[in-house]
């Protein structure tokens, strides 16, 4: 079987690192990049995380590329309330001995893609704000590109403001740019992930596989469960973005809803916003993928599963 | 025990017609006036609509007062692809008899409100065209009015557009006069309005009532089911506008939450969004009480003994 | 010849009040009633500003009726920079002697314009939240009125903002429903009010007169050249609100040009804002006439002219 | 005296070419560089306009670079009613010989002002879509450049829609990040490109220069007045995008005045709209000198001058 080819993209930040954790060292999957932008912290925090994490799992081969260091129209905002001052409050990494490329994250999106058969598939767990930024910059990349798996949006309601979930309204002109751009869009919204909520119990599960993995998973979520219980009351934060990682493993775990999507642009209470047709009312063509179900035991065996990937110590 | 004493503001329409009948004749309420707006239908139809159903019901006596004919700011909107050409397809009245008072269903608000004791509650099942109105003609009805109980918004997503519900979008500029008015609000939104279904079981069990309040019933959600199920897909209406009645009725079948809510004015894609601050994310005063969860069964429960309290033919 | 009738909505207000001085003392105006929005000023200051200037210049059988205390939809604002804490700083007035009458400014205008041959003439001098709230009381009254002869807005920028001018900034709502009424609607805009600057010259001009309303006149633009010139940097303050009535009395003082005038409702930053198709980009129909150009020197010797009328003391 | 540097960033796009025309040729500036975006016509159509005017002039040298093919966020929008099929209607060019160099108009950007001393001024007579998606690629050149001055926006009303002026409604959101790029920004808007009408009485005076410069402007001119009389009905066409090359070489010739400037990015009826805050009445910092008025004997006199540099044949 031919192995799915991704560049992620991300804002590492808790939930982006398990992202990574599980895209890196899956067979079926072949990690072409991490590229990374602003978002859950600076650039500079996201980019000296995306490297850590790929250090500490061994997996110091797969190159970082740092990207925008803020969105392309809208004001800056970073997300330290949940992710600490670091962007990843909580693991402690030794010495850091791996850095980013040198060029932009945008540039290594588009050498990639130009350069594929078409069978790249880009995975955002960030503002969108690097693949916007290359589709403006080199258009031809669009019909190189297999699909767009985004963990971003709501077709309910928001964890920012009522209305945005935050990897959108920390830069709806670019994810906008990215729903529009006519290739596949599959979207992971707070309405799927707010169902695997990784509760106490699933981090003592985890802990139990006992390895680097398991381990940074731990430390991960002790912060991560901790800041979420402050924002929004809930005991186990959501592991928002490995649910793109999840779908391209194992697609039977969510269920997907085709609906016309279209992005809040109006700088107005509602900004962010990722209207999401549900019941069709609009009458206009389905532009993305929505998921609408996931089988939460079914994602914390493959979460458990990409944790014994990486073998005992 | 005191009754409730209530202004029902509706625009008849299936489920206002059902609010009409459980407002009309329960021992705990005082129904010292029907007025009507328009919005699932033109004014001359919902206001007939709201004389006949009263009329059917032996209850003739109460008044009906004729409001707007059309929202404060934004074009006129119906809902005939719900309500059909009458607003009240299905039932056939015999010829009328009952019309509007003369006045406008303002004038009969700021009358009645600024002649009570403070103790009157304002229910809207449509849009909030008239007591808007009021609250600007006469603002000093505001501090006259108990509170508001509204069918109107969602927390989640919409029944017109993604963003937005009918009753909201179909005037939101009156909707955020009343929501800023200052009195308490309870907004039963599409979060539980569409956990009651009115699904064929449902029908049947109060076919079985057999008196004029049931047969009216039943020939209205008739025609409201197929409708439903023709836009949105599924088996049984929800019965948005009965939740208002119910929860006077029976508070404890309705679970409330304290949230900041703003109306989405913009214009925009998301133009009469109800942005409701679920989690607080906003650290804005809470301005409503927000319908969270509901007991279905008791709900249905208490329409069946409010088609009972008709008593037998 | 027939005497023009019109009902003045303002909100005085130191350009109001010399449009009361100029449409209550012409013969060829019969100016029915006065009718007092908030604006300038609250409506209480307004309403006493109206009273007093028509007590002052012996036309206390004018019947003046209050309205509205705030806009349609938007928050309060009123503009004290420019009217003082009285809204008609300047002036010493004797003892109030005259009130405004019993009812609403809306019922007023609805009474008034139901029962005439539809040959009465609104011309609002404030925000138009008086008028707006009307036309939703009772639509009817659209086809009654002759023509809604308005101060306010710009085809240019605003002086509340840089694309909004108060009256339409301080009610957009309201503006819109007069705008789209369906009847004639004369605009005279900052376009042209800024092109008859009350400077010290003409001023000292109207001093001459000498007579209860010269005196007015003068005591009244001493405070309002010095505020104009502290907020605008100007010599002599355009004499807004005063050129609807000259054009009334001489329309061939002012240039007009038919265009498509729509209103940004948007609540963002040009929210406010007339936007008129002078060169007809939009291919929408006229739905107001803009003044474009005036004849000041026409002006002034009409200003003149009516402070004349009232006679020596 | 030392020369001042431009990139000279354009969507020729008549106007456009009569920048390019005097930017090429005078002593006084060192055109380092024509960068080409989507605007008056498709980039194809404006990039080979670009070389054709350089070619025609005898300026080959001087390299050009393609760069966006459509706006940031917003759909792509043209002006061929104003510019024709070709985007340069009217000129017939001989068969073509020059082309855009390899690479992007906006790594040509950023490669020659990070290799720069800070002394590159960026003039923009284009909608702003590659500065602006320079300056999110590499955020370092803002320090970099030395100023930016552009054609677009207005402080009075547009040329697509009421509110807003083609080169910034064509990309509202770049100008947006230019404006805002804390540089200094100089705007030449309508205001003052509307008082530099080219009539009759200017083409045949620049046609007696008779030299290939000047058989260049007569023949762009005559297209260009033909369509601005058809669209906007005056005699002589605004030659809007010259004047900030005149600026550059003779300052004196504008009067700039400083000014708050934002662009409205409501996606409403005003979206585009440079907001100028003229009066100063938000309080808000200047952002941007504006200009209010030229010297148009001095501009054409400039503009004669320039085509007369060009020598004889």
């Amino acid at each position: 079987m031919e192995k799915t080819k991704l560049i992620l993209d991300c804002d590492p930040g808790h939930d982006d690192a398990v992202a990574i954790l599980l895209a890196a060292n899956a067979p079926a999957l072949e990690l072409l990049g991490v590229t990374v932008t602003a978002g859950n912290q600076t650039l500079d925090n996201t980019s000296r995380n995306a490297c850590n994490v790929l250090s500490w799992l061994g997996k110091g081969e797969i190159p970082v590329y740092a990207g925008c260091d803020r969105p392309l129209v809208r004001d800056k905002m970073i997300a330290a309330d949940i992710h600490g001052s670091t962007g990843l409050d909580g693991p402690v990494f030794p010495p850091r001995t791996k850095f980013p490329e040198k060029g932009h994250a945008a540039q290594f999106l588009i050498k990639t893609l130009m350069a594929s058969a078409g069978d790249v598939t880009v995975v955002t767990t960030g503002p969108m704000t690097n693949l916007g930024l290359a589709l403006r910059l080199e258009p031809r990349i669009a019909e190189k590109i297999r699909q767009i798996v985004l963990m971003g949006g709501s077709y309910t309601n928001g964890n920012v403001t009522p209305a945005a979930e935050f990897n959108i309204i920390a830069d709806p002109e670019a994810a906008h740019i990215c729903f529009s751009c006519g290739r596949p869009v599959v979207m992971m919204g707070l309405d799927v992930t707010r169902k695997v909520l990784c509760t106490p119990d699933v981090v003592a599960r985890m802990a139990k596989v006992n390895n680097r993995a398991s381990r940074l998973f731990v430390d991960l979520m002790g912060h991560f469960c901790r800041t979420q219980k402050e924002v929004f009351g809930w005991e186990g934060g959501p592991l928002h973005d490995p649910v793109t990682i999840a779908w391209l493993l194992r697609p039977e775990l969510v269920q997907l809803k085709g609906m016309n999507v279209s992005i809040d642009l109006s700088h107005g209470p509602s900004y962010g916003r990722t209207n999401c047709d549900y019941f069709g009312y609009l009458g206009l063509p389905e532009t993305a993928r929505v998921a609408v179900d996931i089988d939460a035991g079914g994602f914390w065996d493959l979460v458990e599963a990409g944790l014994r990937s990486y073998g005992e110590d």
